[in-house]
């Protein structure tokens, strides 16, 4: 199994998908747990759930997600939702130290979700999102990451329980987006070095061709900044090489082993010559 | 014809290889033009030009090859030479405003390269090697281009006409070696904002497999980083992807028309669907 020292996790389980929502809606646990298992094996660390697109019936599905998944792989899940009293019943059957995915500086959301946190003793994503907008730039960015991060450790949450996400916009959208965020990154990581810092790339290619080209890019300069987690699909070959070769070129893959062992099993997108 | 904001030196036209020596053992200036029309097609901004291999003929054989080359191509040359007395031979040749490659904190060297640098205003490439090693942490590198730019500058040479470039070692000598060359190359950046950095990239993959992989995506981290100029081969596709992937993803690619005309063109390694 390929295990990178970039924390993964897995984004597959998500009910944006048209697929994933019909096993959701139908309760097929077969399919949802596949998912989950071929996550695993590529290397995931935490399985994202996501039931957001059933707006009234969060509540029963988040929860039967958790459990299904939670028989089929050994590992904590990442709760997808804003909506407390979902996340609350998700929490009561899980197993282990889940991540909360997500806060926001706005004040409802931190209100509701926060004790949770605290409550079960979680990680959490703090998304770099105020009360108005999505911030622009390394600044604001910055600015929100440090208000969060200082909200959070006030009501008790440890720092090393906070994964900061300096949310990523389209590149297709506004030209700076991924250089912003990159810089942003870079900021938070010299300011905090006990944080981690997370970001769901996959925004980033929005609109463009060749996406996993363009996300793996991005998370290998994400990682050469300070990134230390990533919300990716780790079913994708492309992202994954990059993952492979960042890790090998930062250091954080001892004798190049893990890289030279993808390439034997021709994960590198070229096989060895025999 | 693809034109990166990034600043190409073409490094194909180099002794160290087989071919190359060959042709200029006998005087193929056919091959070589072509090699150099080859690079210009694929972006490059200058051609580097080495003859290195031949200890007692570079005089002879570099200002062949400058007149060679740009009988062929309207480029500007990298002259990649520690001899003082073929550089001088070579740099009568020339064309334009070359790139003198390069120069050292050590003293015999830059006191034979320094004066031609500002006789025949050229710029300058820069390696952050003194006296005695190649220093493999950020600390010293960053302490080497800080004590050339001061050097150069007071010797007459203007910061925009230098190079500096914090030489990586291969990481599966060094596992640390490449993360202390980008640390280094963001140090320098955020210090000096009007100098170029380059980086001949190539050294960092020797001895592991999928050389272009890890080539371009340490390409693509210097350069979120500060990179601005890079000595490649720019005929290898999977690193000009990389290219194309990375100033799309910096904003350094209006509307990313760039990318979108790459990946028209099949470029990107995945072909438009008919």
């Amino acid at each position: 199994m390929f295990s990178p020292s970039l924390t993964i996790i897995g984004e597959r389980i998500n009910s944006s998908r048209k697929r994933i929502a019909r096993a959701i809606e139908y309760k097929d646990a077969a399919l949802i747990q596949q998912e989950a298992r071929m996550q695993q094996e590529a290397g995931a660390s935490y399985i994202d759930v996501n039931a957001g697109a059933f707006v009234r019936r969060e509540e029963q599905f988040l929860p039967w997600l958790v459990k299904a998944v939670q028989e089929a792989v050994d590992l904590p899940l990442c709760l997808d939702t804003p909506n407390a009293d979902a996340l609350k019943l998700a929490l009561r059957e899980h197993r282990g130290k889940p991540i909360i995915n997500s806060v926001t500086l706005e004040a409802e959301r931190m209100n509701a979700i926060v004790p949770l946190v605290l409550e079960y003793s979680c990680k959490v994503v703090a998304l770099t999102v105020d009360e108005s907008l999505i911030p622009a730039d390394v600044t604001k960015k910055f600015d929100i990451a440090a208000r969060l991060i200082d909200a959070l450790t006030k009501a008790g949450v440890s720092v090393e329980d906070i994964y900061v996400d300096p949310v990523v916009m389209p590149v297709s959208v506004a030209g700076s987006a991924g250089a912003e965020t990159l810089g942003a990154i870079s900021k938070i990581r010299s300011h905090f070095p006990a944080l981690h810092i997370v970001c769901g790339v996959s925004n980033v290619s929005f609109h463009l061709p060749c996406r996993s080209l363009l996300n793996g890019t991005f998370l290998a300069m994400a990682m050469a900044l300070g990134l230390d987690t990533a919300i990716i699909d780790p079913c994708d070959s492309a992202i994954m090489t990059s993952v492979a070769a960042a890790e090998a070129l930062l250091g954080k893959d001892e004798f190049c082993m893990r890289y030279i062992n993808a390439y034997r099993e021709g994960k590198l997108g070229e096989r060895p010559k025999e």
